[in-house]
């Protein structure tokens, strides 16, 4: 069977090449993609605590949103007839929408799956619900985000039989999804899974790519496994997948992840943790993380950090901050995750210049140097 | 006895009126206030959801903080070991902190009053404290604003045998907050009350001026009396107030309010009800208010107010304001405080336009007529 894909809408091109790190352009309908990046996570078409404005000053481009939450609320219809999750939320750059497989996995309650696809329950309000990869699709075609993911399953990472399984019903669905597609602005990428095994990470890859997506996601990772497991499916995988074509590691986003991941291949990332740290009090640099709820923070006149040059970090002192968070002040999230989101995006920037430069390499091994001794002092301690 | 009162720093100059009605410029250490003026309340150090940066883009200039939550918590020692509040909370423009009276008769737990001062519980830990005249003064010099309050009694409007006591007190107060306040950069603004009482107003207004401070404040108002019995209030109050000294009418912040308060003379306003009622959903428009929770407003793909030049309402629909409301997103509080507050700045803004063009009450006529047309129309439905 052959199935036509169009993908005159998208181009990647790749600029510079340092061993196995790249940096390159995904050109999308709402805009370039430069490469490495980091995507903010919005996940009910809102990234937590920011107007579009403030993700516009730290220079967010592409920005994520949850195929599951906005299917449930307020509807996908809803959102088509207000113009598209660009529109609804103002975002008018890039955009990424999941497929809501990794969601109806850990979310939802109780979930039946079948060949076909799964049906579960809402995590709002219990109402029952299905998803195939034909109706991801559809939500994902009602939303209208430039980048859509083909519906996967996520399995618990150390389940041989039950990755073996899941992986059979993942690249039927893969299939299935490319089938279903309409629209010519959205690129679909297509999901490696595999959990911590290096033969099924292998042969995902190359059935995945067989299938002639414009760009693919590693799924399945940061979900339970070690660091070292993590880094050793992201070699097996970028050696399998083409090196044309743009690759995106779902659901990661500390310093020392971005780097690692760009060191084996990686171009795209994503995560919640910079805007769920930040309400949780935690300001994220990148040799570690300050709890600014801390009593000792409470005189200390500094910033977040001193060589950050975000808004919070040139205006506010963690003192402030911790006043913030202690009269539970709404602004203390606003002010933290703008520095955390910030953080990650200046870094994907500056692997980016390193990239280009020829200079990543030794970046990041002073990188994950200097890591290992702040580690190692602050155990010491 | 001779007071000293030194107002080197301040100065209030009135460029146009039209009958009672007046529009000018009080000089501050922190810059000018153009009169008649809205301030938004930033009870501990933060005006609720939005960043100084937000604040600033809707014009916001005089802001107004609260000496009874900052002397609890931080604590007014701390914001003055941090530089003051402006440095604090980055707030380059002027302040206003009130003198913790209100709050220790409305939010504290059990308080004793005596004539000195009122020893009181925190409502955050039950401990115990005691605020005095000097004490009140004590802490908002900490604290540093431009603009500071006497310390004063607010009884209940309807009680004239307590507000015949609460007024002697307040005046012996009054005094003392004059002899205590010793920094020269703040400008001490005395208190006018008496409840609902003509008489108890006019003996009050009177005394007040008599003491030389460089502003007047009207207080125990807007607490549980009609619209009429505050404007008769403040028609007595404005005749006996020097009128060459700036008028400040406290807590008070409904379009309707300050137009009417301007009409009798008041220069300066401030409430909460923006931010909060942005927090409970409810977003003001000069007629009315719209609370958009409702599910009518779910495919509703018009602003707040078409007439507004907010950044909410040049952006983004009721239609995505209300799911931000229904997924308990935070940034929805953001967006409508900032259209709130707005509204009510924009308002300020254009009655000194229409002061100075001697076109105020042209104005107020046809805005308070369309008013009551909007409530008929609405009250016939």
């Amino acid at each position: 069977m052959e199935i036509q894909h169009s993908h005159a809408n998208f181009s990647f091109e790749i600029l510079a090449r340092q061993n196995r790190a790249r940096t390159g352009i995904f050109k999308t309908p709402h805009g370039d993609i430069f490469t490495p990046i980091f995507a903010p996570v919005g996940t009910q078409a809102t990234v937590k605590s920011l107007t579009p404005q403030q993700l516009a000053d730290i220079h967010a481009n592409l920005v994520l949103s949850n195929t599951y939450h906005l299917y449930l609320r307020p509807g996908d219809d809803l959102v088509a007839e207000m113009g598209g999750l660009h529109q609804f939320m103002q975002w008018p750059r890039p955009m990424l929408t999941d497929s809501g497989g990794f969601q109806v996995f850990s979310l939802a309650q109780t979930r039946k799956i079948d060949a076909d696809g799964v049906t579960f329950k809402s995590h709002i309000d219990g109402s029952s619900h299905r998803f195939t990869p034909e109706k991801s699709i559809a939500i994902q075609e009602n939303l209208g985000a430039d980048i859509i993911m083909a519906f996967d399953e996520c399995a618990p990472p150390y389940e041989r039989a039950y990755n073996q399984q899941a992986l059979a019903r993942t690249h039927a669905w893969a299939e299935r999804c490319l089938q279903a597609k309409k629209r010519q602005d959205q690129a679909l990428f297509g999901i490696v899974q595999g959990g911590i095994f290096p033969d099924l990470r292998q042969e995902s890859a190359e059935f995945i790519a067989s299938l002639g997506f414009p760009g693919h996601a590693i799924g399945g990772l940061s979900v339970g496994e070690t660091k070292e497991e993590m880094n050793q499916m992201l070699e097996v995988v970028d050696h399998c997948l083409p090196e044309d074509k743009p690759r995106y590691l779902m659901g990661v986003g500390t310093p020392e992840d971005l780097i690692q991941g760009v060191l084996r291949g990686v171009d795209i990332f994503d995560c919640v943790l910079p805007t769920r740290l930040a309400r949780h009090h935690a300001a994220m640099t990148l040799t570690g993380r300050l709890n600014l709820i801390n009593a000792s923070f409470s005189r200390d006149e500094r910033p977040i950090d001193e060589n950050c040059s975000c808004y919070t970090c040139q205006y506010f002192t963690r003192a402030y901050l911790r006043h913030l968070i202690v009269a539970k002040e709404m602004l203390s999230a606003t002010l933290i995750s703008i520095h955390n989101l910030h953080t990650l995006l200046h870094l994907a920037e500056e692997i980016r210049s390193r990239i280009s430069a020829g200079q990543f390499e030794e970046y990041a091994t002073n990188f994950l140097n200097e890591l290992e001794q702040t580690k190692a002092t602050k155990s010491r301690q």
